[in-house]
């Protein structure tokens, strides 16, 4: 008997051995609705999936419904050769791909070729980013997600196939001048580095559709606590307890508002590696000092990177579960496994997190290859340098989230890398690149990765810089400035002082509407900030531009890319078009429909272009006919546990509308067991043609903190 | 009995399956006096070897004698995990490495991490570049060489183990002002995506008999025809034979030298892709055209990429024998297959070999990723695509040449892509890339890496960039003006035109000594133009010197590297030196000994850094002490098949010296059966002070050119 096992095992393994090269035909499930897998080859123990242990929002995907597989399943191939695996996926004409990772200077993905590999970004949109999610978004309404930690090399519409039912029109050179380098490809095509990867396909029917789905399917996203979404000040490196007192003080002082501060490297009593305890100099009495802190409505996160120093006290104790190379001579907990898990958040949760600390920023574990293990590194528990690379974000904002989680208090931190699979983790991306178009780029692309990105301010070199960067990141996931290293406040430009605090005090009125549009992140799967590309009524195509340089300097007359990266949607019905130093007027692509003002409620355009000239005090804003946006005031910290908070609604344009306002405890996971209610916002037309606004009453036994609500018609009389 | 074998074929993979992960003790072979083998895990059939069909120079190997297994044993180490084949080298305090491939910045490699990838060069030195041969240096005098036609990853004194005997020193980045992001490392990892590999270990002593030694091993340089080292233009891309004749006639009007002239792609009926044959229109008469050129002294050399058009007559033969994806619509043959190479290579035989083309310029065999086949390409042979990616450039060079190698009649040619394994073949690389500077650190880069490399002149924006330019090319291994694009000649800017003349006149003149340093390339290894680093008596260590900017715009505090990258040594006594355009003074760095300036035999220093403004007529040249030069008249064409020529002996320096003067037909491969001689030049001291020089007779029966014998001493009576 055991002879037949091992003969049959044999038998298995030389028909596997000569399968090589062999094409397969893939077999589509659907694993909920509107939601396809297939396993290409023999898919590899550990994935995406694996790492961030994402769960699908069941319920919430049953209620998008069913949807028709988007795509000609024949057209889809596979060929597991030489132990890789090769898939293509057809492309219509005219249809545009999105996605691939939270790339910085483009949106429009066909025609580009790319590496995606976890890295901080190095100025290039070739992959390597800090968060290269394998998954993409076609303008026909579908996604398509390959769950691999592997380094993916994806080919989206540049290869031209020999057998191509569409081929490329052959042009003579010579004597053509319609001849171009870049013939046209119909097919995007795919290697993985392993003998097999789960593929997803993710329905319509429109794209935002497929990317809710991608959402929902991996948990959906994050809902941090209320003073997630008020002001951070992250502090210079070297800061004591004394100094970050002083800071608040003067932000107290000065009416800035502020929610939680960043103590960077210094709270700890070495850095760069570390040793994850308090120093004794810089922060004699941390449970003090952070209780101190959050009488005063303010939260501490902590900056660590993961590297253990041999100073750590729990250096000699967790060395059996680290990886074989150090990073600037610290071990590399292998978050894998269980006991390295143990040792190390343990030593969080007794020193920091008990104590009151509310969450944190985890660096450096993007990249880059200079610093990190390199990718012969092993580690204990089987994973190679290369799968560890890809999900070690994850693998952190995993078990990370889990301290607090178990203590049933909400998150809300800073993280350098993430991939496919990490939509749900309470973490916002940022990097040490500092590009302010780029930057907003970024926080588009992000909506097709399924990450938040902060836009941070550290340093500028003019008031007007300070101010354009400051406009930018008060429209964003996370309002942040990162003094670690340039110790700037707020209010170091004078000259531009007040301007900054009247967006930081905008941020908090705001707060209800942010709030809401994280929920519905959570529990619906849209992105609070997202591109343009997912909003109805947007046409962008990627234009190619002949460039005007000879052949000497552009040998293949190869064509310049046009395309929209500097404005985004945040939340449901704001349009958001940032200035940027030196700007002093911008055009700004508007949607089909009606569009207003946000700040004067001023109907602007619909359908078309605009160029507008906003002043240095403006960020252009613009509200969608019929939009409502519920307000706050503006407090100097969000709302406590119970808070009871007055809501102005505003409402732009002359069409009814509707918006669902949500509500819970602000701080606890308890919204996860039904404890939360969405409030309906409803504004409809009296015959008398008058706009009037009602409110839903609240469910009984639900939290409830809206106080008296007030209705604001921006657009009324105006037109 | 059959059953026995495939119960024993299945133990086989079973065992080699759960070898999974082990480490391997490897096992070195002394192929060659000292070059020594191992095989990691189990090497791939194709390897760059295979498919260069390098051959070592036996006889010369063994002149060298033996030498030292240069590395402890015990710290090369192996592993093959999960496929991929783990390779570690140990480092030495101080020690240096160099190679990786033709780099354009950088010489000093240790620090770096590359991915080796044939592509075009993209600004960096990351791995990709047209030659990216898995072959280092050592300043301890050893070279290594991994024999895989892989992407190889090589972290080259960057990744720091855990286990390392020489760890860094921990330090607090938070008080500790000499903290590093960089630690020191003291290995070279390597990561060879299959399943095992060939490694070379090359003894020395010095680095210069470890490049030595990889040259032979791979079949010595390439020893081009005398005309190949004349001059040559490229003309305009869509000249006519007739526009082609009118150029030659300029040429020798004006008295510039001219060896062979290149036709770019418009020779061709259709190019990009090609058809391979002569456009009637532009040559209706390619026959009678060659043979008129060939009977003016002339030689044609003829640009292709190897992309066939549909409308290339063997299109539809060649079809089953091309790979799965076309390159801008042209197929490609698949050269690894016989048939493939026969349809192929027949045609270009018939329709120019044959009539006197003297051989050709291979575009775009390198990349970039945008237009070459991608990595999921497959071939009929079987090769996958980043195989052929990885060999394409050596497979046309090695066909290529067999065409003209049958016929009995030397070639010399461009090529854009080539690979370890190439040394032997009669290729220059060139590229698009066109920063004079970082043209002379390739021009370094490539005496570690295997090939020649023209720093080739094209365009300039003034007569001064234009001068120095040509300068530099001048003291290359191919002389070269490209005007494809640009149509410039060697007169374009007049008020240097009579200084490029002269450095043409130079370079004929300086015709006997470069083609005895090309004999010592293929006799002997030595690559004609090298790095400084390979040269006794020369010390450049790498400085890394501390940035001044702030931690908001270098966050990690990285050093800047400061290395010699602008100067190297031409043939057994000459060190180039050359100017950039804005230039008016440029250090020079002196090895040991003494030196002399080049125009005037004047001593100019040793063992020292010198400051030289040589005035825009020449480039700084200097000559060892008892440096000899062979020259000849200022030709206008190479000399042909038996034609005598008088040589004039220049003796530099002081001391008594001697060079070996190298004479054969000039044209054909007969030398590879001894029909050559090296007549040894020798300049001894007579018992009165004064240098006296003499030729060692011929032998007889060998091919013999040398005229009359005049000698000069240069720095007679001056000190």
């Amino acid at each position: 008997m055991r002879f037949l096992r091992f003969l049959s095992l044999s038998c298995f393994i030389i028909l596997h051995f000569f399968s090589y090269a062999k094409a397969q035909t893939l077999s589509w499930q659907q694993v909920e609705p509107g939601i396809w897998k297939a396993e290409a080859g023999e898919p590899e123990e550990y994935d995406l999936l694996t790492a961030s242990g994402a769960e699908p929002r069941l319920a919430a995907l049953a209620a998008m419904g069913e949807a028709d597989f988007p795509l000609p399943k024949q057209d889809i191939k596979v060929r597991i050769i030489d132990g890789e695996t090769y898939l293509r996926f057809p492309l219509q004409r005219g249809e545009q791909i999105y996605g691939f990772g939270l790339n910085f200077k483009t949106v429009h993905q066909r025609g580009r070729i790319l590496r995606l590999h976890v890295d901080h970004y190095g100025g290039e949109d070739n992959g390597r980013t800090h968060v290269p999610t394998p998954f993409c978004i076609s303008s026909n309404g579908y996604g398509v997600f390959i769950n691999s930690a592997r380094y993916i090399t994806v080919y989206a519409g540049t290869a031209v196939r020999k057998d191509s039912e569409h081929p490329p029109v052959v042009r003579d050179r010579n004597t053509d001048s319609d001849w171009t380098s870049r013939p046209y490809s119909d097919v995007v095509e795919v290697l993985v580095p392993a003998e097999g990867a789960e593929i997803y396909v993710f329905g319509g029917p429109t794209p935002l559709d497929a990317v809710r789905r991608y959402n929902l399917f991996n948990g959906g996203g994050p809902l941090p606590p209320r003073w997630g979404l008020g002001f951070t000040q992250r502090v210079h490196r070297l800061f004591t307890a004394d100094d970050v007192r002083k800071e608040a003080n003067e932000f107290e002082k000065r009416g800035y508002p502020l929610d939680f501060i960043g103590l960077e490297p210094g709270w700890q009593s070495k850095s760069y590696p570390g040793t994850f305890e308090w120093d004794q100099g810089r922060f004699p009495h941390p449970k003090e000092f952070t209780q101190e802190m959050l009488d005063r409505g303010i939260r501490l996160n902590l900056w660590i990177n993961p590297y253990v120093s041999p100073d750590a006290s729990f250096a000699e104790e967790i060395e059996p579960y680290t990886g074989s190379h150090t990073v600037w001579a610290g071990m590399v907990p292998d978050f894998r496994m269980e006991q390295s898990r143990d040792i190390f958040f343990s030593q969080l949760e007794e020193d920091q997190v008990d104590i009151g600390v509310s969450g944190y920023k985890i660096d450096e574990v993007d990249g880059y290859d200079h610093w990190l293990w390199p990718d012969v590194a092993t580690f204990p528990s089987g994973l190679t340098g290369e799968q560890m690379r890809q999900t070690y974000g994850l693998l952190v904002q995993r078990y990370s989230e889990d301290m607090f989680e178990e203590r049933n208090r909400r998150t809300f931190g800073l993280v350098r890398a993430s991939n496919g699979g990490g939509t749900s983790f309470p973490y916002v991306i940022y990097n040490d690149y500092y590009n302010h178009r780029n930057f907003i780029t970024a926080l588009i692309n992000s909506s097709f990765a399924g990450v938040l990105w902060t836009p941070e301010v550290r340093a500028s070199d003019t008031g007007e810089e300070w101010l354009r960067r400051v406009q930018s990141v008060v429209f964003s996931p996370m309002a942040m400035i990162n003094a670690w290293s340039s110790g700037t406040k707020p209010w170091s430009f004078p000259e531009v002082a007040d301007e900054v605090r009247e967006m930081f005090l905008l941020r908090m009125r705001m707060m209800p509407y942010w709030y809401s549009e994280y929920a519905k992140y959570h529990f619906k799967g849209i992105p609070p900030f997202r591109a343009m590309n997912l909003e109805e009524g947007f046409s962008s195509n990627l234009k190619m531009e002949q460039a005007e340089t000879s052949l000497e300097e552009n040998p293949y007359a190869e064509a310049v890319r046009q395309e929209i990266t500097d404005q985004y949607m945040a939340g449901q019905y704001l349009l958001v078009a940032p200035m940027f130093e030196g700007q002093e007027s911008r055009e700004v692509v508007l949607p089909e429909g009606r569009w207003y003002d946000f700040y004067t409620g001023d109907y602007v355009g619909g359908g078309e272009v605009i160029t507008v000239s906003p002043g240095l005090d403006k960020i252009p804003v613009y509200v969608k006919d019929g939009g409502i946006i519920p307000m706050m005031p503006a407090m100097m910290h969000a709302p406590e546990l119970g808070q009871t908070v007055d809501i102005e609604v505003r409402h732009y344009g002359q069409r009814e509308g509707s918006y669902r306002l949500y509500d819970d405890d602000g701080t606890t996971y308890d919204y996860e067991d039904g404890e939360y209610q969405f409030r309906e916002l409803t504004v409809i037309k009296t015959r008398d043609g008058k706009l009037k606004g009602s409110i839903s009453p609240p469910e009984p036994g639900k939290p409830n903190t809206v106080g008296e609500v007030t209705w604001k018609f921006m657009s009324q009389g105006v037109e």
